[in-house]
């Protein structure tokens, strides 16, 4: 395969101008081009250059709002609200960071309720940037129903995904994000393109039944991963961050968006702690401890989570992002041609 | 097998006497006795009458302060302390209680941090407390070092429970509490009796290589349910509800109790959430919506969590609890024998 090396702040500044190109605020655009960019930089391909036309095909279909503005909704207490006004989630979220770290030092535990979002981003972006803070940090929200609960037979739940940092002092932190479902559903359809039955406990069928057919299951729906146990997590995530927010859980989403083609719109939480906080009185180091425990599992040859992420980074950042030629015309033809170029 | 029919409160006031008989303040033996009986009304038999001896155990080894008065701390922000000052740990909750529900409701959210307390009770408790007072709850803490990270090869992190409550005007609420072990240990020590060989996946012997037989497994580590995914979780457990709260993680718990044998000593985390705060300016209710959510799960034929629990818990309200004579016998002796009676 041809690849063509771009610095990651070329490849920032291109997505920002195809944003702004078809009419997104500026500031908006920035703040994706930012995620999306820091998707591509992690070698994180599903959050990365793909889901610039992702992010365009929502607004072709009309359903996020180019121009709205954020809006900061914070009184005294350790709840700060931001209401994306049906725009993308990331300019809200940066809107009220600064507020919610504040809080959080302040008061020593915040939440961060976003609210009538477009969600395109992975959670492990503003958890990771928290935790750069020294805040830990917890994050969730739903997505479109396309899972069934443990025992169920039918789409009701999001992939939900679930994420938790943790600062690291001269280190990248502790930062986990996953899906609730037993796999991704690109997973599935890999399967479906080669050929290939499923292996048992990924999915059920439209009639509701187990199924090793990938056609069956992207028609059907996918399962939790841990069977009831990671149901109960993506129920509470369609509760906490859904429901408990006044905003859609994923059932609704999906109906928003007239099916899973288009990117999700619904709300997310942000919950973020100090440990200096926490400890407070106690004759500890948090962090410190902390560095004991997660150097005892990479100590027993475990993996932590990220950390293919963070050395596609130094990679990324020492020689720039390696993009496939695809990938480069996908680019120059959604700068020229805007959303004319978007494949619905 | 003979059974003696017991009422709730009856049993709950022999469990009361028997602690009291063994030195512990008046208050704490209450609050002891309450969950117990909890437990055993709800057929929940890991936490119920088997669990005096244990506690009991602990304190003829001189690991758990039968006197300590619990101090709760709280300023004016979102935290709440308790110091359990080495004792158990449910009058360390009751003592808190008031604040934590008044705080969650006045700030809409608030966390309880639980210092230094002996645990002995399931978290279902007192999350389906609180969720009976219209919060949401989350709840963890850290265990003894017993299960090894995915991909690791020896015990480090507990089996760290996971609860999380939600309220449901005019029902029981929604209460999960699930150890995030793949299985109980004693799942493991059945299959040991029984001479039969463990499912793939369980455990790792004390070589760290995965092993089907269950007493290697003993002497070895148990594995995270969900794979990474729950091993992620476990280890979110020892940061928040361990390292941050400036107490033990799950190492450090089994080396002050000089192994497994004896309960864990340790801190928790409990977080409370009022939905009405959290949705606060947005025209729809939280709990209907949870309730329609809920309703779907249970339409699709798939089982709610606690519903065995709840079902077990009328049965034991209207008929009362029924022993086995074993069980009685053993109360009788404890009653009658204080720490004489408990097996070391």
């Amino acid at each position: 395969m041809t690849t063509i090396t771009m610095a990651i702040a070329e490849l920032e500044a291109r997505i920002r101008r195809i944003f702004t190109n078809c009419g997104v605020r500026a500031e908006t655009a920035g703040a994706v081009a930012r995620v999306i960019a820091a998707g591509e930089r992690d070698n994180c391909k599903s959050h990365g250059i793909y889901r610039v036309e992702g992010c365009l095909r929502v607004l072709k279909a009309g359903k996020v709002a180019p121009d709205a503005i954020p809006e900061v909704r914070s009184g005294e207490g350790p709840i700060i609200r931001v209401d994306a006004g049906g725009g993308y989630a990331s300019p809200a979220y940066e809107a009220a960071r600064p507020t919610l770290i504040e809080r959080a030092r302040r008061q020593g535990l915040a939440a961060l309720v976003i609210n009538d979002c477009v969600h395109f981003s992975a959670l492990w972006y503003e958890v990771e940037d928290l935790a750069g803070e020294g805040l830990a940090v917890l994050s969730m929200c739903p997505s479109h129903a396309a899972m069934a609960p443990s025992g169920g037979r039918a789409p009701l739940l999001g992939t939900n995904p679930f994420a938790f940092g943790w600062p690291r002092p001269g280190k990248d932190p502790y930062v986990f994000d996953f899906a609730t479902t037993l796999v991704a559903r690109g997973e599935i359809e890999l399967h479906e393109r080669e050929g290939k039955a499923l292996p048992e406990g990924w999915a059920v069928g439209p009639d509701g039944q187990p199924t090793t057919d990938p056609s069956a299951a992207l028609a059907g729906a996918m399962l939790p991963f841990g069977q009831h146990k990671g149901s109960a997590i993506a129920t509470m995530i369609e509760l906490l961050a859904g429901a408990m927010l006044g905003d859609f859980m994923s059932q609704e989403a999906r109906e928003f968006m007239e099916g899973t083609r288009l990117l999700p719109r619904h709300g997310a939480l942000i919950l973020a702690f100090d440990p200096s906080a926490f400890s407070q009185g106690r004759d500890r180091d948090p962090l410190a401890d902390g560095e004991r425990l997660l150097q005892g599992i990479a100590d027993q040859g475990a993996r932590l989570p990220s950390q293919r992420r963070y050395a596609a980074r130094r990679i990324a950042r020492a020689e720039g992002i390696r993009l496939s030629t695809e990938e480069v015309a996908l680019l120059d033809r959604l700068e020229a041609q805007g959303l004319g170029a978007v494949r619905c």
